[in-house]
């Protein structure tokens, strides 16, 4: 059987015969976006019991009301990678957010660091942008999504056994997928800096702690959404699910 | 020394007492966006000839000339990648052609697969995102712009002595890392498919060639031009001068 290409996220919990009532923008995205009616089913996902065939049983002026079926795939966690990044401005932080979900992070942490140029972030738009990406590459868990921190309280609140790597621009050449395999199987989180990079302070303050590992990501200069989807794909090649 | 900022691409030869007369978008850039006078200094390279310091020397309505002073950098030619992908619409085609000068791809190879949905290419604007991305990123070598070009065809034409590496999304688990490394050095080429991914044809054809190597991007479907920098990364790493 060919499942159907729609998938959506929505927030019932999903079980055999659950009914999920669409807000206002599923409905319309349903009914006049991708023109379904009575009857035509869609993949659903909840972020936690994987992914269900869910039918269209009622709509009407701008209402929409999903039946759960069967389910079709089984809930995956993903890798337990957290991913701390400097936030960048609209576009480039869209994007940033968007390549992280599809690359598996568990968790989005936003980063203050003394180069940071954005210094507030709209959450709902960030929320807004797991979710598309999650509903376009299959993704069964949505990432956390936290709130903006300073780098220095998140380092002095760091739980240590999850080992911190971070891209470090000034380290010199060295081979990243040995430094990586270096590391002890287990949590992990990846911090990529902005546009700019750290400063000398802050490499310093990484540098002290014993938690933390530095990777290189060779000779050229990269864009920060750049490095960060470069060094997602390493790690997971090293320690994620891509093995 | 400090070195300047700002980096500028220049078609002219570099070699110690050269002059570069600027066209009129570089001219309007240096003298009215970044508002540099005459003796400002600004880093040049021509893709070949490594990069330069160069003063400004002359300005006038619209017209700047730059004095070639001393190399700062010498050429790096970067590693032997041809980058083929499928185009993708406007904003992340940009977005693509920016990654890979940046991830220091040798040759963009835009290709025609069954499921493209771009049947003409810009290659100004292509070669403009290169220099972009070029000046920003420190790279020193530009990569070639080939035209756009059927799959078949390229793969009836390929030299078999360059490994040909393509993320296969139905190729089932597969440790990137092992299965790069087992490649012998060598000249290398990455293809990534289409939003939507090869057809079976396509894929049966590339199976066929003996030049060919899949590889598998984990569990999760990616977007074209994330699975391009995530298969870049693994290529620098393994093969490429991030070792």
């Amino acid at each position: 059987m060919q499942l159907p290409r729609h998938r959506l996220y929505v927030e019932t919990r999903l079980e055999p015969g659950a009914a999920h009532v669409c807000d206002s923008a599923q409905a319309n995205y349903l009914i006049n976006v991708l023109r379904l009616s009575a009857g035509d089913e869609i993949l659903v996902f909840d972020g936690r019991s994987g992914e269900w065939l869910a039918a269209i049983a009622e709509t009407g002026r701008g209402r929409c009301t999903l039946a759960v079926g069967t389910p079709t795939r089984q809930q995956v966690e993903g890798p337990d990678i957290h991913y701390l990044f400097a936030p960048l401005k609209r576009a480039r932080l869209d994007y940033m957010v968007q390549k992280a979900v599809e690359l598996g992070v568990a968790r989005l942490v936003p980063v203050r660091t003394r180069r940071t140029q954005v210094a507030r972030l709209n959450q709902n738009r960030m929320r807004a942008n797991v979710i598309e990406a999650a509903e376009q590459c299959g993704v069964l868990r949505l990432p956390e999504i936290d709130d903006l921190r300073d780098l220095a309280a998140l380092l002095a609140d760091w739980r240590p056994e999850r080992r911190l790597v971070y891209c470090d621009e000034q380290m010199g050449a060295g081979d990243p997928m040995l430094t990586l395999g270096a590391i002890d199987p287990g949590p992990l989180a990846l911090l990529v800096g902005p546009e700019g990079g750290f400063d000398d302070q802050e490499r310093e303050m990484l540098r002290a702690k014993s938690f933390v590992t530095a990777i290189s990501l060779g000779p050229r200069v990269m864009r920060a959404d750049t490095a960060g989807v470069a060094a997602l794909a390493l790690i997971n090649a090293a320690h994620g699910d891509w093995r």
